[in-house]
C-alpha cells in the first residue's frame, strides 16, 4: 500500500554522487538548496559512485529512481566534464525530474520514463552569482534543484532540447546454453550483481545444473532463494533486490574469494 | 533540560544497520519511507555495524536509543537471516517502537525498556507490493515504519507474539582483585569501549594500582577523568561515553598499539 | 538569485566533526538535537576532518559556511580538550551561529565575520543532566544548539568573553618570482587544495611558464580552467571552488603520484 501523494506534500531532493563521504562537497551542496527552500527533504541516495564512472551511476540512478515520491528531483553529478562545453540537463517525465550532465548518466532511466521532455539549463538567474569551472554540483545544480522545488516552471531554466547523449550499453547475450553478461556492481557485502535481469534467464535457468564461468575459474552453482540458504563457503546464484542474477557467497565478500571486479564479464551455463 | 515532547511534534524514524555507507540500500529504505511519510525525520544512527555482528548491533542500540525523542521509531537491519523464515518483530514499549529481525538483537534494549507488546509483522498491505527475499529492509521494514509513523497502530501489523529469540550476552565477572570482562566496540579514535559498566567497578579501582591485561600484555593503567589528562603515547583507562570502561590512548589508535580486538577478553586487576 | 530568507523559515543546524562517519557519535548528536526542537533541518558539513586536526577544520568551516542560509548555527566539534577547562564558546555574528571548543577552530571564520559578539557556554540549565567528560558534542554542543534553535538568546547561555583563543596561521609568502604556500586539503579526487588564494597570484602567474616545486620534485606545470582541460597524465594547476589554487591531475589522485600530503609545503616559481 502507497500513499497517494499529494500536490502540498514536502518535496524530495535525492542526490546522487561521486563525491565520496569524506569532504565538504555535498554538506555544501545541501547548504545552497536549504538557502533557496529551507523546507525540503534532501536524500543522499549514494556518494560513492566510482570517480567519474558514469555507466555505473546510470545502473544505479535507473534502478532505484521509481522508489523515491513522485515530484521528487533528482540531481546527479557524476561530471568529468565539469567546466567544459558539455550541457546540463533537465529532464521532466511524469513523475519525476532529474538534473544532470549531458554525459550519457541518464540513459537506462530515459529508456523506463518515456515520454520525457528535456531542457538545457541555461539561466544565469537560477545559478550562484559566482559560477566556479570546477563545482557545478554546488554552483548550478543545486540552486536549479532549489527553485524547481520551490515550483519554478522548466522552461524558465532554458530553452528545451530534443537530443542528448547516450551511453552505448551491452545487453547481455542469451544463447542456447548460457547468457554472457558483465559484473556492474560489488557492494558491501561482496555480492556481485550483473545486468542479466532475473526475468530474461529465470526459464532457461531454472532446475538446471549450471556453471559459473568468471575469468578462468569455471565452478557448479547453484539458483538460492535467499541469502541465508547459502551454504557455509559456497558460492551461488541469487535473485538481487534490484531483480537481476547477483553472485553471492554466504558471510564471505565473493570479490576477495574470486577476484571478481566491476566491468568484468561473466558466463552462466546450463545443461 | 529537555522539552516535553507533543504529540504533535515531527516523528523520527532511526535507521541502524550494518549496510555501510557506499551503496544505495540506506537511500532506497529512505526513499520507501518518504513515499509513505513525507513530513517525517530520518536519521542515521549508523549503518557501520561490521556485517551480520547482532552483538555490536546490540550493544549500541541499547545504549544510545534513550537519547531520541519520546515517539522514534527505531528500524534496525542487521539481518544474515532475511528470506528464510525468521520473524520480523514491531516492539512497543512506554516510549519507543523497534522494528528489527527476531535474531536477538533486541535483547539488550528489552531488557531495559520492560515492559512491552511484540508483534509478528505479517500484514502484507503495509508491505511494498513486491518482496525480494534479500532486502527486507526496503521491502517490509521502511514501509512498516512510515505507515506506523503516520499513526496506524502496532496491532494492524500482526499478531501479538509473547516469546523473541535472545542473545546470551555474557556479564563481565567480579573477583576479589580483578574483573574480566571483553572489548565490544573500538571506535574511530581508537578507543576500545569494553562491556564493563563503570558503576559496576568504580568502588574497586579508585585510588587503587591497577593493570590491564589484553592479550599477552600486561600493563600498568591508571583511570583518567578525560582524554586530555592522558600522557603523550599513555595507554589508560577512563569512564567511557556510554557509562562503560573505555581503554584509551591520548591521540594514538590503541588498536594499533596493542592490536586489540572487538569480542577480546580483557583483565582489570587491583591491589 | 538567493530567496529572501525569512525569520519564520526552518532553521539548519549544520554539523561538522572529526568523528567520521562509521561510530554512532553523530547519530546521537542529532537525537539530543531533534528531542529539543524535532522541527529544524540537521545538516553534515563533514565528519571526516582528521582527527584533532583544528586547522584542517579551521579551513573548511571558514570557507563553507557563507553558502548556508541566514541564521544558521553551526556545531564545531573538533575537540582534542574535551573534558579540560577549556571554555566552549557561543559566537553571534550578523548572520550566524557557531558554537566550538575555544581552541582555534574559530580563528579564519572570525576574520570574515566581524563584527561578532562571544559568549561562553556554562549554564547547565541547557546542558544534558548527565555531562560526560568524554563527549561533550552530545551533552552539552547539541542540546545548546537545540535550544538556540528554539530561540533561547545568547546571553542566556553564559557570560559574554572578551578574548578567545587563535591558530598562528601562516600566509603565503609572495615573492618577485614565487608564491610559498602550502598543501592545506587533499580531496577525495586526490586533488590538493592550497592556502594560496588565487586572487593573490592571478596576476602574477597569468600567462607566465609556471614550476610547481613540491618536496624534491620540480615541474613545469599551467594553470587550467576546468579539470576537463588537462591532458592525460598531466599534473596542472587550477582555480579549485573554494577560490585557492588546486594542483590536480587529470583522473588520476595527485597525492599517490606525487606522494603529496596536508601539511607540506609547495612553490610555485614564474618567469
Amino acid at each position: 500500500m502507497i500513499k497517494q501523494a499529494s500536490s502540498r506534500d514536502k518535496k524530495t531532493i535525492v542526490l546522487i554522487t561521486d563525491f565520496g563521504e569524506r569532504d565538504y562537497f555535498v554538506g555544501l551542496m545541501k547548504g545552497v538548496i536549504l538557502n533557496i527552500n529551507p523546507d525540503v527533504n534532501i536524500v543522499d541516495l549514494t556518494h560513492s559512485i566510482p570517480s567519474f564512472n558514469i555507466k555505473i551511476c546510470d545502473f544505479v540512478l535507473s534502478n532505484c529512481y521509481h522508489y523515491f515520491p513522485k515530484g521528487t528531483i533528482f540531481v546527479v553529478v557524476v561530471d568529468p566534464g565539469v567546466g567544459s562545453k558539455r550541457k546540463i540537463l533537465l529532464v521532466k517525465t511524469k513523475n519525476y525530474y532529474f538534473i544532470a550532465p549531458d554525459n550519457g548518466v541518464l540513459t537506462s532511466v530515459l529508456e523506463k520514463e518515456k515520454p520525457f521532455k528535456i531542457f538545457s539549463v541555461e539561466n544565469k538567474k537560477y545559478f550562484l552569482k559566482k559560477v566556479s569551472a570546477t563545482f557545478h554540483g554546488r554552483d548550478i545544480f543545486s540552486p536549479v534543484a532549489g527553485w524547481l522545488s520551490l515550483g519554478v516552471p522548466c522552461e524558465e531554466f532554458g530553452p528545451s532540447v530534443s537530443s542528448f547523449n547516450k551511453l552505448d550499453i551491452e545487453s547481455p547475450k542469451i544463447d542456447n546454453d548460457r547468457v554472457i553478461g558483465e559484473i556492474v556492481y560489488i557492494d558491501k557485502f561482496g555480492n556481485a550483481i550483473t545486468n542479466i535481469g532475473i526475468n530474461t534467464v529465470k526459464d532457461y535457468i531454472k532446475d538446471k545444473q549450471l556453471k559459473l564461468k568468471l575469468g578462468d575459474n569455471e565452478i557448479p552453482v547453484v539458483l538460492r532463494n535467499s541469502y541465508s540458504e547459502g551454504r557455509k563457503d559456497e558460492i551461488f546464484l541469487i535473485e538481487g533486490s534490484l531483480n537481476y542474477i547477483e553472485i553471492a557467497s554466504n558471510k564471505l565478500p565473493l570479490a576477495q574469494k574470486l577476484n571478481a571486479k566491476e566491468g568484468e564479464r561473466i558466463e552462466i551455463k546450463w545443461k
